[in-house]
């Protein structure tokens, strides 16, 4: 076995990942080995800083000039992407792989985002495999479950937590009762958040993420543009108080829902039941359920990203490739997608969470029932703690399913209501877990 | 696409997983040939009772008259097993497929338990896959996990709740503070557990299910005789209600470890920290935790038995075949095997519950922190409910990680004193989760 060709990568982009991946091949080179059926070497890297040292040996490796360059080599087997980005060197190069007809295995989540559709088109038309497990919740071999363990299954669910930087906010602003920005400066000091962190905690790495896993569940085009995002930044300490209160977490989840109206898409901050599976993951770790007509409901959970998670999904996609194995990149050929109508968040229903800020004063409540019953909305519970007379106070009230267009119409009219000193804030509710 | 040659299946077997597969395979026919590149037709069948109704439109296919017949048809280009047993005729089906150049899909842990290693030298030596995916937790795709999604990882354990009849149990008399025969009697009344439950509550079971996992997860051959197996008869509500105190859920794991020694493999209840997302597995579901150098702990959850779930495995088997992926049986060649020595429990180093029943009188207490000091193994807690001078009360104590070695002799020692009445229960606690 040891005597069969090796598999030769050329990797582009040496951060801590690409590092990770040349660490891993090294490390447990035999085993990989063994599994793979043939060895896999880095034969060529391309990355801007050749000098600095990342802790593992690249002196047999030979150096490309740029991304583009390592595409063009015939000693190279499969191309690896690292680079990150939507546009620029990395597209240009994948797609420069891809055209040639070498095989390419990326971590890159918001060039598949924006670009998967055509990515994949390319790749099917030059017969290359597209690979790209570390691109989705790396320590979650969360593609390969979806396109092959549960391949037998309709869908009618894939939601998740698919950042760990909001998780590992909401964790410690739980834990410790403080606020958002107390939390998020924390986690940027200890390297959990990025100094600008604004893709993380506004939900489009979660976006870009949910929707390549709707596109492999469903069997669809990717659609990143049709997912309806909001961020955690407004979830208060107050909010995360009161939902321990009510029974639930607060979570930021992405949901890929197929209703009879056609494909919803959203990433949002959403309260769990505190005693489901799902509440009681923390930290940075992610998780995914899937929910298939046939297994049921299925869930995964591991660390979201990192050097170590993401390098051994690259390596996994990479010993698939040295094995022979080649699925459609989105689970089915192009030519199988299925079209399906996207669903425009006004149109989901469920419950809803809502705390209002009010002046004590008589008839206050009334009025907010009233605008409730008025468009229809069916109120399950209300929390007015301590009451203060002329000061201002939380309300909070939560909601049987209902429409999200009549929950927005009701709170128009509450945000109407002389007496409600704030916007009211928002978070739904998930029950069906 | 549709013009590919279909994939034609022989099943033997039609219990409810049987008739779920046929379902399953007429039901999503259309994305299951998607997915796969071609269609999966089920052309030949073997089962005791041809009359009976199972729901599935069995008009079109052939009945062979047994299942060795069905392996020697030349219509059929993969065998499934569903017979069951670890002897007999599943085996001797098994066995018949493979020496014909055969593919296999089998959900039978108990051949594979006892004869995977000479079943992979056959598929092996033939060139033909031997899966088995619906082995060990149907609703969890954990061998394709294991074996691809997390190959480039070496394990430092695998462990999980492998049986979901014990896991019901557990949950039921936790949630309802019932006791064992109890709790049982209704199981086997809901179908959740056997007329003779032998298998799943004397944890044969679930350590079938380990054998296999610890195979494919450290590249070794299946060991069922060298796993450690310990039922939950013994557990009591009493003990319960102790965990629950002590911050602890109790599970029937099944636990396989690389220590320095070589393999430990052990199935036995064990307290997991009530916080940890194991202890959040409840009722029949299944979880299996995978800790990997490079990504770190990795848990997936779904249901472990059942039709639909068993059938979900079962073709997701099927789709690779289809699809032409073919990988070892137990990850690597036989050749590329590694022997690992079997650690016996008693090498087993850990923390320990012991509840002793003790009669309430001066001294005793002094009796057994001595014999505890004696064999040197350090006390953590220890809780003594209720004083009843001159009754018998229970007396709970954790301990400090020591050798299962001193423990035994410890409680040998403790079980000598007068005071004592009833032999000490003992469950081993896991906290590094």
């Amino acid at each position: 076995m040891e005597d069969r060709k090796p598999l030769r990568v050329g990797i582009a982009g040496l951060g801590v990942v690409g590092a990770g991946v040349v660490g891993l091949l090294q490390r447990n080179a035999a085993q990989i080995a063994a599994r793979a059926g043939r060895p896999i070497e880095v034969v060529a890297v391309a990355a801007r800083d050749r000098a600095r040292d990342r802790g593992v040996d690249l002196t047999k490796v030979t150096w490309a000039e740029t991304a583009q360059d390592l595409t063009q080599r015939n000693d190279v087997d499969v191309f690896v992407e690292l680079i990150g980005g939507s546009e620029g060197p990395a597209r240009e190069a994948v797609e420069a792989a891809l055209a040639r007809g070498l095989p390419v295995v990326t971590a890159n989540k918001a060039l598949l985002a924006h670009h998967g559709a055509d990515l994949a088109r390319m790749a099917e038309a030059r017969g290359v495999t597209l690979a790209f497990e570390a691109a989705v919740a790396g320590g979650i071999p969360v593609i390969k479950v979806l396109r092959e363990g549960l391949a037998a299954n309709r869908f009618s669910r894939v939601y998740g937590i698919l950042n760990g930087t909001c998780n590992y906010i909401l964790t410690k602003m739980r834990q410790e009762g403080r606020d958002f920005a107390d939390v998020l400066a924390d986690a940027q000091k200890l390297g959990y958040a990025e100094a600008d962190p604004t893709f993380d905690v506004d939900g489009i790495d979660a976006a870009h993420k949910l929707s390549i896993l709707a596109a492999v569940a469903f069997g669809t085009d990717v659609a990143f543009d049709k997912v309806h995002v909001e961020g955690i930044r407004h979830v208060s300490a107050v909010d995360i108080a009161f939902a321990e209160e009510l029974g639930y977490r607060i979570k930021l989840l992405g949901i890929a829902a197929l209703t009879e109206a056609g494909l919803e898409q959203r990433v949002h901050p959403c309260m769990v039941p505190v005693d489901s599976a799902i509440a009681s993951v923390e930290d940075v770790y992610n998780a995914v359920v899937a929910e298939g007509d046939a297994v049921g409901t299925s869930m995964m959970v591991g660390r979201g990203a990192g050097a170590g998670p993401t390098a051994s999904a690259v390596v996994a996609d990479l010993i698939d490739l040295a094995r022979g194995f080649s699925v459609p990149t989105f689970s089915v050929p192009v030519a199988a997608k299925v079209a399906l109508p996207s669903v425009a968040i006004d149109k989901h229903r469920g419950a809803y969470y809502v705390r209002l800020m009010v002046l004590d004063q008589p008839g206050v409540i009334a009025d907010i029932a009233g605008a409730l019953r008025d468009e229809k909305v069916s109120m399950e519970a209300m929390i007015q703690r301590g009451r203060n007379p002329g000061e201002i106070v939380p309300v909070v009230l939560t909601t049987h399913e209902t429409d999200e267009a009549a929950m927005r119409r009701a709170l128009t009219r509450i945000d109407g209501v002389p007496a409600i000193t704030e916007p009211p804030r928002v978070i739904r509710i998930m029950e069906q877990l």
